[in-house]
């Protein structure tokens, strides 16, 4: 078990949007009997707005995901470290309707302190996210080449904004950078 | 003058923040006939979505930048060292449409690369951005405390997506941190 402590919203950004560029991050939700499930995000934004430091994440209104997030207005992202690679791979492939991630991955949830939305213990470094805002990508203001890349189906994404109350994170860890 | 280096997208991403949330940053658009313009912003997101570097801020659809960026769909984002504190709190205060911000506030506007706005030589991080989405902060969907806080007269604001399509920085610089 690593040694966390808690740090400022921005100490990690860095970090996190390379991890998340390069091999991408766990985006937990729970339903609402409180089963966790973990969806792998390539996407995402961080920084502060209306004075609250904000966690941008995208998800479709088709995923699992959703339906969690709408049922409890929280969520986790955890950086994961290069030995979870294929935890991130079958957590991007698979939807938690069909699938136990958690136990499937040997992945292990731990309570977040402020939202429902547990975290990853094996990730070094963990957002506690608070929804607070959510407006949606507008197919007609998006350019023809991301439309054709990104939307062939349609189904756009729904934006959240999540209020960051809390970044743990573990000083020893170089997260595969 | 700066000796400035072109670096990843994520490099000055900490200390992008940190200057944005204590003293605030300079965002520079241009109106139809190429006049530079700079108004200071505490609110924004770094990142990646749709595989592509991303800058979110937020405008108002009041502002003299909202029209500009209207008209040329780009803007950059300057890093202020502490020595343009005045010039952030003047850029904060007054409007584009009254005063020449950059003339009076002895801002030099040196050519982007990529996009019609300028950005500002006094400022060691710079980032070039052509807006690739828009979208609106919807009032239905915010806290009561934020619409009261940053709401009181409606006016809610756009969100701009700007594709990063560079990032200067000068090595040298600790931009007040």
């Amino acid at each position: 078990m690593m040694a966390m402590i808690e740090v400022e919203y921005s100490a990690c950004v860095s970090e996190t949007l390379h991890v998340m560029t390069n091999l991408g991050l766990l985006l937990v939700s729970v339903d609402k009997v409180g089963k966790p499930n973990a969806m792998t995000i390539g996407w995402g934004t961080i920084g502060s707005i209306w004075g609250k430091p904000t966690f941008c994440v995208l998800v479709r209104p088709s995923r699992y995901t959703f339906d969690c997030i709408e049922a409890t207005n929280d969520f986790t992202v955890n950086v994961p470290p290069q030995e979870l690679r294929e935890a991130v791979g079958f957590c991007g492939r698979f939807s938690g309707r069909e699938h136990d991630k958690f136990t499937e991955m040997k992945l292990t949830a731990a309570p977040s302190l402020h939202v429902k939305s547990p975290v990853i213990e094996q990730c070094p470094i963990q957002y506690e996210c608070k929804v607070i805002h959510r407006n949606e990508v507008i197919p007609e203001n998006l350019p023809a080449e991301i439309l054709e890349s990104a939307y062939p189906g349609g189904n756009y994404h729904t934006v959240y904004f999540g209020e960051i109350l809390a970044v743990h994170a573990d000083p020893e860890a170089k997260v595969g950078l």
